[in-house]
Formats: structure tokens, sequence, C-alpha cells
């Protein structure tokens, strides 16, 4: 049988294995310098980090591990968020808490400790992150390590550096809520049909449809994130229709990668639910 | 750094991934009852069989649990030839042995005990295998781990098994001639251009003009097993071309199952070396 880390990785598969994914590197797209072989090589880096998750390590650890790991190809950031989702849900799965009350007493228990590996992660791959915002009281997450020092003064958990992102960032909002989504989508992953990268673009098209997506508005502004989700609310369900909007995202550059992450957090949930691949 | 067992699990994602192959499931292809997810999947679940090997676990119960891992997925059998080379492979590396007389040693080294396991791994999975030649003096491997007795009554070991099928088996004869196709093969990938899914595709068609593919001998006859590898030769490195013919042979169903295990060696031993992904 697969362990939660196992299935956290498999997760990462699909997720980029899943097409059309309107804007983002999936099994038929890529980009010139961010390719299907990265994220495949981030999905292998990965795992260290991920077994450690399942062991109990502490979270911010676990998750640098994961990032560091991932961190050995040249595409880049491939999976940064998607890890920063897998790796409490790992262990909310390994110590049998897998439902969002669980996952969410598994990242209130996180640490000053957590926060300052958290901003650690930052320094292994390039994040796509703006300035941070006037109202967001938190050390500039691309200060690294550096950032550890002011932490640790002001005595700040992970869990608090995630509640004040929350209102700015998708996975931070979903990190502190019990991640109410992807345990949403879960549901459709398993109720739905045909092969698994089928039913990944599909869960990818209605998370994308739920929200903006906080890469885009990140790199083109919040209109065009309105306008990402009013194009795919527009096409649904059919992956016909995705093919010709994953054309048209890719030449433009729009990745919505914020809702990747959420998917593969979907997909880990529903592989640890029993989705049978 | 991604350690030996890392690696190997790269090899056979960037296998499967490789584009285009003709005849096998690569990233644009697939069978309704074989399909990509399949071998991600067993990519997965044959991470700890292959930890294992890393770890200087016995050659033949290292196979078994990477078998046993691949086999939780619903295709049946992924990968079954590409990790019996890659668990000597494994271990030569992680040795400091990767070399064709390094892990002919470690080949060489296999016991009953090894034997017996990997009879046990064809359990795990329906392996593609004709009724033995009447020449060859071995169990049906079909027979599985009730073959255990006879084995271990004529004291026969993994490596004289593997000696034994060598004339019939283009995975038994690369193993124990220390995988000099493999060897050179992974020389080719360093030196080829272009991206990794490319460069796995190429060093596929290449391998597939060497000799005819032991999967399309058992399946179709030593006749068209001949004809495939022509039309190899005449489509030569030319991706357009095998791409031609790699739909032309899926709805045959000729499937070069055999190139493909000695294509993941060949990546994993170019991984070893330093190729960049």
């Amino acid at each position: 049988m697969r362990t939660p880390a196992d299935n956290a990785q498999l997760a990462l598969l699909l997720e980029v294995a899943g097409t059309p994914k309107p804007g983002n590197v999936d099994r038929h797209r890529e980009y010139d310098d961010l390719r299907f072989e990265h994220f495949l090589a981030g999905s292998v880096g990965a795992g260290d980090g991920l077994r450690a998750a399942e062991a109990d390590a502490a979270i911010g650890s676990a998750f640098e591990e994961c990032v560091e790991g991932m961190s050995h190809q040249r595409g880049g950031n491939t999976q940064f968020g998607c890890l920063l989702n897998l790796v409490p849900l790992v262990q909310a799965a390994a110590s049998n808490r897998l439902s969002p009350t669980g996952v969410q007493a598994v990242c209130r228990e996180t640490t000053v400790a957590d926060a300052c590996d958290f901003y650690r992660a930052f320094e292994h791959v390039p994040v796509a992150v703006d300035d941070p915002p006037a109202d967001l009281d938190l050390p500039d997450v691309r200060r690294g390590a550096d950032a550890a020092m002011e932490i640790r003064e002001r005595g700040l958990t992970l869990w608090e550096v995630m509640e004040l992102s929350a209102p700015h960032d998708g996975n931070a909002r979903e990190w502190v809520e019990g991640f109410p989504r992807s345990f949403a989508a879960a549901e459709e992953v398993l109720a739905d049909e045909g092969t698994a990268t089928e039913r990944a673009a599909r869960a990818f098209l209605r998370l994308l449809v739920e929200e903006p997506d906080t890469l885009v508005a990140t790199q083109h502004g919040p209109d065009v994130a309105r306008e990402v989700q009013e194009r795919a609310a527009a096409v649904g369900d059919d992956l016909d229709r995705a093919a010709a909007l994953a054309e048209e995202f890719v030449d433009a550059e729009i990745n919505p990668g914020t809702t990747a992450d959420l998917t593969a957090a979907a997909l880990f949930v529903a592989l640890e639910r029993g989705w049978q691949v």
C-alpha cells in the first residue's frame, strides 16, 4: 500500500500530468524554461521531506527539506505552493487526522521555529511574490533566513504568519481554514469518472472558477485574475473547450499556479480516501 | 542531491515521459487499459524497494519489494523489466561500483535466495512471458513462489537463472553482461541535446535499432520483432518520423517493452553521471 508520503508524491505527479489545465504545465504543454521534466524531478526530490513529514518531523523543517529537494532541477520553482499544502496534509493523514479540523490542528500547533524554516525555504528557489502589501505586518519572505531574528523577536509562529497572509494568498487562506476547498474538490474527484489525468484537469477547472488565482493576480494584476476566473467559468467541465483556453493562456503566460497547488492537495486527499489509479 | 534510489525513480518517470517512443506508453500516447497514470503510480510505488536496494538489501528481496510496490495501480505490469535492471544498478551506484564490471560483480554475487525472491515477484503482476523454450532448463517463471523448492534443490542462484535466460531475453542478457547497451546509451544521452523527454525518446529509438525487442518477439513472433527493428532503423533519430511510427505501432499494439527497460537503465546511468534535468 502507498503511504501518505507516497500519495503526496503521486498527487504531485498526477497534478502536473492532468490535462488540459489552462495556462499551466501539463502532460501536453510546457514553457521553454519550465518543462514537464522539471516537475517530475521536483516530485522525486521532494520525497525525503514528505517522508519526514509523515514521520512527524516539524512542519517547517519537513517543508524546507521538501523545497530543497525539489530545487535540484533547472526549472526553478515547480511545486513550492503544492508542498506547503501537502506537508500538513501528510502529517494529518499519518496521524489519522485527515479532516478539516484535524489538519487545522496540525497547522495550529506550528511554532516559531516552523516559521523560521518556512522563511528559509524561500532561499532554495525563486518564488514569484510581489512587494508585501502595506497592511501586511510581516517580514518580506524574500529576506529568507535573514528574517529569522525578527520572527523570533516577535515570537511569530507559522500559523500566525499564515493567518496574517491569508487575506492576500489563496494557499495561506486554505492552510488556516482547514483546507475546505481541497477537501470539497477531493470529493468531486472521487465522484468523477474518466482517467486520472482528466479528473485532475476537471478538479483544476472547478477550483479556478471558485476564486481569483493568487499567482495570476501577482503576475498580471487583479483584473486579469478575475478575467481568468470568468473565462474558466465559461468553459466549465468541458475539456475540449479547456484545451482551447489552455493554448491561449500558455501564449499569454497566464499561469494559475495557486489553483494548481490546491489541485495537488485535492488529489492527495482523494488518494488517501481510496481513489484507485 | 538526488540519491541513487531517487535517480532510479526519476529514470522511470523520464522513461515513460519520453516521447515519441513508438508503440509504448509515453507522454502523449497510451492504451485504454495501460495509461500514463499507471506508470506514475508504479514509479512512486517502487520507491521503497529502490531505497532498500540502495541500503544494500539483497537484490532479489529489493526487486520483489519494488514489484510489489509497483503493483498498486490498475494497469498491471508497468515496470517489471525496468526494475529488474535498475535494482542492481542502484546497488552498484550506492557502493561506488557503477561501471560494467562493478554492476556485473553485484549481479554475480546474487544467491539462491535472490532467485527465489525473483520468482516470487512474478506473483504480484501478470508478466508477459511465453512457454519456456524447450532448451531452457529452468522452472517456468509463471510458477512464482511454487518454483522455490526446485530452485533450492538445484541450488540455482539468480545469476545462474539470468545466465540461462540470456539467450532468450534481452534484459537477462544485459544483466549478465554488465549492462553494455545501457552504459553506451547513457553516454549518448549525455552527449545529446534537447529536452529530457526528447533525449529519452532518441535513446529508445537507438536501442530499438540494435536488437529485436524481446517483448515484441514474445507477443508477435520473431519476424515482427525484426520488422520493428528495421522500421526503427529507417526512422533513425528523426522524432517527427518516430511520431508517425508511434501512431502505427500503438494501433497494432506493438509494444517494445524490453527496449523501454533498457532505456530506463540508460537514463539512470546518465543521471548518475551528472545529467542535469
